[in-house]
């Protein structure tokens, strides 16, 4: 999978990646000592930064602040540029003038994950106690973890309620924990793909993707960044295995099937002659030129500790009870990492606290990545929701 | 994952592996230079051995013979103690006196496949043109090969024809294989869990651990047993991701949940804390003290290939036309690997061939491995078609 070019190129990225850790393209809010993060795992992170990016104008009111929640493998770059790909932002299909996620009404933030990569402090920033990256002397965190930051940079923007909390798979597990954790600072929140707790599949495929990090020589316990290796072939791997389970059965069948690559016969060695392995392995070597394996590590371990009802008690419904949020929950038909069942038990959890929701289960083949795809009832749904929110919130377009 | 010690004891089997692929506990058909096996690659592999088991007696019309197809990392050893882990025969639920392929009544022989660690002429053996192991120099090989091998070894057993060919998984695609290229030759025909050709989702979870094998540097090109190293991390890895498509979510959730090991509460550190990601471990290590990485590649890629149909003009039906073969087909409602409607198109292309088939889905949430383990219908099906089959061949028990 790699050659020396590729290498050269690889170990570019990775000092893109580290500069990247440290000094973001993005908006940085910086917290010192005196503001410590307060860790579920009982350390106080401090001093630590979140990047973020914002897109449209925060109203006189402050009341169209929308907080966009990215998934493990993305970023705050959701309507730009990614500054190390040079790929449009991940969520142009929502966000943008006009659509869903109309920037030329609300305010949209999104910052990267405590544990990240892209500028938030995580694994691969420098610890400011040894001048070195972190590496697995980061304490591990959780989703609550990412909220409680999310919500202190919501607090540096003088925001105190948002509009709308909005995200997918680890965003949509960020959105049902700020409306659990805040749920006076969240007018609506749109859950897409989502669950309140990690499924025991869904843990396995992780822990698949650590061990094959963990089980690449260069990955260096951690230390990568300093002994001037990176565990590229690990992580591809990971990816891979994470990727398969990201689409579904029918939409690999239709994408490839079993259509060669370049070739009408099988060469009867290990290349890659069909399609779909040639893509498979496209989407690792490409994925570890712009993340960083120790935050894979963090992040993967964040979402399987991921347990609402575990937090009350066993009971799903008393997280929710009382909650004046407006929440809409979105599953897809073929998506088999967040089936519509764990929807349909968020969803039954907020009725039992008398939360008002409203549930789509949308008819798509494309699995769990519908949510990052131009799937028209997605979209139509979702623009549906932020306009009834938006009526009730009293909002007037900003540039009306 | 590795220790010093494990390394040693892995170390300690892997010369063991070494060995009994060209010295197998088995009995051994032996075919001479004279007999070279006729690949589908277009080279003619000679000499080469079939290392095999039996159990029960041939009876004098020879007509009571029953070929046992093994899985993917399966082996001839279907009955009887292994002699690398010690363990029972893997499928000691079907095959033994007074059960569904009974040994009181039938002759059962199971071999191990060309490509095999256990004795069948594979990328471990010694390749008789260097003296050392074959390790890539190894031809690609097909299903249609090992059932081809398997063919000359019933020959050598003077057999004409089997009374029973019986497998699930990649067996069930060799039962299929047999039935289609040497339809006067099999009597009755159970396959169980199977497929005529492998999708693209199951190409790609292949392809994930034939990368995960590739990437450990410990794999040396495939010439690990001349360099002393022994690729475990990545062909653990690779086990990890294939066992999770063994289970199903359910059983996954049935079995595990979110259940912790040995623990309350998250150590909110990299630590197996969850019980499902400790047995996932094990898996992994298990596996690799007693299969070849090499062989895991070849294998694998035998299953990719195979596709009856393409064979045939596309058309399935094609290769089934006109067939005296008594067929039973299995699907379990769990087995995401090879999903019910896999089943139903075998069936429907011997329906439109005109065969006489049977077909049963069984209910049970154990997913693709319930075809090894107790399900007490699935037995129960079983014997009743071997039954029903042995009194249309005539066969009256051996000893009665």
């Amino acid at each position: 999978m790699v050659d020396r070019h590729l290498a050269h190129s690889q170990s570019v990225q990775a000092e893109e990646r580290e500069h990247e850790a440290d000094h973001p393209s993005s908006l940085v809010a910086n917290f010192g000592a005196d503001q410590p993060l307060a860790l579920d795992c009982g350390i106080d992170l401090a001093p630590f930064q979140i990047a973020y990016q914002t897109y449209g104008t925060l109203n006189a009111a402050r009341s169209n602040a929308i907080l966009v929640c990215h998934a493990l493998t993305g970023d705050q770059h959701v309507a730009n540029i990614h500054p190390i790909t040079g790929k449009p932002g991940w969520w142009e299909t929502l966000v943008g003038p006009g659509r869903a996620l109309d920037t030329d009404r609300y305010f949209i933030i999104c910052s990267n994950v405590i544990g990240g990569c892209m500028g938030s402090t995580g694994p691969a920033s420098t610890n400011p106690a040894t001048g070195r990256p972190w590496g697995l002397d980061f304490p591990v965190v959780t989703i609550p973890d990412m909220v409680r930051a999310q919500a202190m940079l919501i607090d540096r923007l003088g925001i105190d309620t948002l509009f709308c909390v909005v995200g997918g798979s680890m965003g949509g597990m960020q959105v049902l924990q700020w409306s659990v954790a805040y749920p006076q600072r969240v007018f609506s929140a749109l859950a897409i793909a989502c669950s309140t707790r990690h499924s025991a599949q869904n843990i396995a495929f992780h822990e698949l993707g650590r061990q094959a990090v963990m089980a690449d020589p260069d990955w260096r316990q951690g230390r990568y960044f300093e002994q001037g290796t990176h565990p590229h072939r690990g992580l591809g791997v990971a990816r891979m295995a994470a990727h398969i389970t990201y689409l579904s059965d029918a939409a690999l069948h239709r994408k490839f099937g079993r259509r060669m690559q370049d070739r009408d016969e099988p060469t009867f060695s290990f290349d890659a002659d069909f399609q779909v392995e040639s893509y498979l392995r496209h989407q690792g070597s490409s994925f570890v030129e712009r993340f960083d394996a120790n935050s894979y590590l963090y992040l993967t371990r964040a979402m399987d500790y991921f347990d609402i009802a575990a937090d009350h008690n066993g009971v799903l419904a008393q997280a929710f009870r009382g909650t004046r949020t407006r929440f809409c929950v979105v599953s897809f038909t073929s998506d088999w990492l967040f089936p519509t069942s764990e929807s349909r038990a968020v969803v039954h959890a907020l009725n039992a606290g008398g939360a008002r929701v409203s549930f789509a289960e949308i008819e798509t083949d494309r699995g769990h990545d519908a949510f990052l795809l131009d799937v028209p009832e997605f979209l139509d749904i979702s623009h549906a929701f932020l306009q009834s929110a938006a009526a009730a919130r009293g909002l007037t377009p900003v540039r009306s």
